[in-house]
């Protein structure tokens, strides 16, 4: 379940994963950037409510991206593992400029999806520059590594988080999202803590983190995106506390990102992109 | 409202912010470090419950301190701002060899004891060896800028803290309690973010950190203390943005130390001090 290679001359399409909460009445900001980058009036999104047990949840952001004016937006909705290899289904994602996951719950969307054709082709389709977006649950799975649930509010204890595999379109980092409004920095450190090979992403409410095909993260929305990166990590002590007690880790990097405001992921530069550029 | 020099030849107290709801009824190992640390049968403890409302606050920590074998532990109830100058409590400060201020509201502290002999006399004694604790608002008023109130669980807003002169034994940290179960990562850095050159000490509840006369912090407790270091920050949109605004800050340094982990205030360097030697 590594990220599928992009082939020599093409572009992988971007990653967005969205915090959650995401403003749809008003600006609309990372919604109708989404809509845009998949093309505009030529877009053809496909939303997945998986993760939703809610029976509108799909039919809700067919009407948000109609209201966008996206050229097409429909619900492709597996509910189970049987739908993954449906042809149908899989004719509409190979047509589609953009797929869009819905909140709820994300390991709904890995145990149905998880290792179906349709996981496949979504990776494949990143790949060759079909842009994938998710919201809450939706966000979680879009990386290899996701956190399936975990202890909110405490300092990083060794068992406050549980990964699970995730679609894997990327494996450069972790993501956590309603972040500050459900105090999550403990379980991604946590999660951190494991390996710090991986950048924690942790995303505020309305708020996204556009990742283009140059592995470049650009802030979209209200909120901050917290960038946590434990590649100078001196100490963790992960490895010899019991599950309760908590973790002792020093010399984490942490940038608080807000729309405009950019992180590189291959060389862990912030800059505060057009932040600076607007002030002059 | 400096810190007051420490004499050639003598050393500087102590000072020991505690994150509050410290342990007093199983191993209480904050309460009995700081007991020790006061001279232990030899201990002189003057008890300032000022920032409490309730009446039997003073009399319980009375109560804890003889549990653990205080020589002396008595309370000096400062309730109005003429009691900051009465003679037989500031004689009871010049004895003592540790100053313990309980939780309740930091602002009752400072409008009450701010500009007094008493604190005047809180921060000479310490400069001479005596050892001032607190726990929760009695931590927050022990550095010279005091976070006085704030919004919690959200990322950074340019208005989400406020700060207030505090007692000024030190100006090198601003301290925040009740940490992770309050979620004041946000308040924190926004009161960094005004002016990097403080460190952010961010104490767990049952969670204290004990700094010593050479300005190394060590942590004792079952919490973790977080420190944020911005003395490298690369950027920070705190002068740009209105109120409800998140901030951008890039290169925020963080470590999250637990019990035997230190911290120097001076070189600003973490070290996981005795659970590296426990190891072994």
């Amino acid at each position: 379940m590594c990220p599928s290679k992009t082939p020599d001359g093409e572009q992988r399409g971007w990653i967005i994963p969205i915090g959650g909460a995401e403003d749809r009445e008003s600006r609309r900001r990372i919604l109708k950037r989404f809509v845009q980058l998949s093309g505009g009036r030529d877009a053809d999104i496909v939303i997945i409510p998986t993760a939703s047990r809610k029976a509108d949840t799909g039919s809700r952001y067919e009407e948000l991206f109609q209201r966008l004016e996206a050229g097409r937006a429909t619900v492709v909705d597996f509910v189970d593992r049987e739908d993954g290899a449906r042809d149908d289904y899989l004719r509409r994602l190979e047509t589609a400029t953009g797929v869009f996951f819905t909140g709820g719950n994300q390991l709904r969307i890995t145990t149905i999806l998880g290792g179906t054709p349709a996981a496949r082709l979504i990776r494949t389709r990143n790949a060759h520059g079909v842009h994938v977006a998710g919201t809450s649950a939706g966000a979680s799975v879009l990386s290899e590594h996701m956190i399936a649930f975990g202890k909110e509010g405490s300092s990083p204890r060794a068992g406050s988080v549980r990964l699970a595999p995730g679609l894997g379109l990327t494996n450069r980092f972790i993501i956590d999202q309603h972040f500050r409004q459900r105090d999550r920095l403990g379980r991604l450190v946590a999660a951190l803590a494991y390996n710090p090979y991986a950048i924690g992403i942790g995303l505020d409410e309305d708020t996204a983190a556009f990742i283009g095909p140059d592995n470049t993260l650009e802030v979209e929305g209200s909120g901050a995106v917290t960038v946590v990166d434990a590649s100078e990590l001196q100490f963790s002590s992960m490895a010899d506390v019991s599950q309760s007690q908590a973790v002792c880790l020093l010399g984490l990097r942490v940038h608080l990102l807000v729309a405009g405001a950019t992180y590189n992921l291959h060389t862990r530069i912030a800059s505060p992109g057009s932040l600076v550029t607007e002030k002059t």
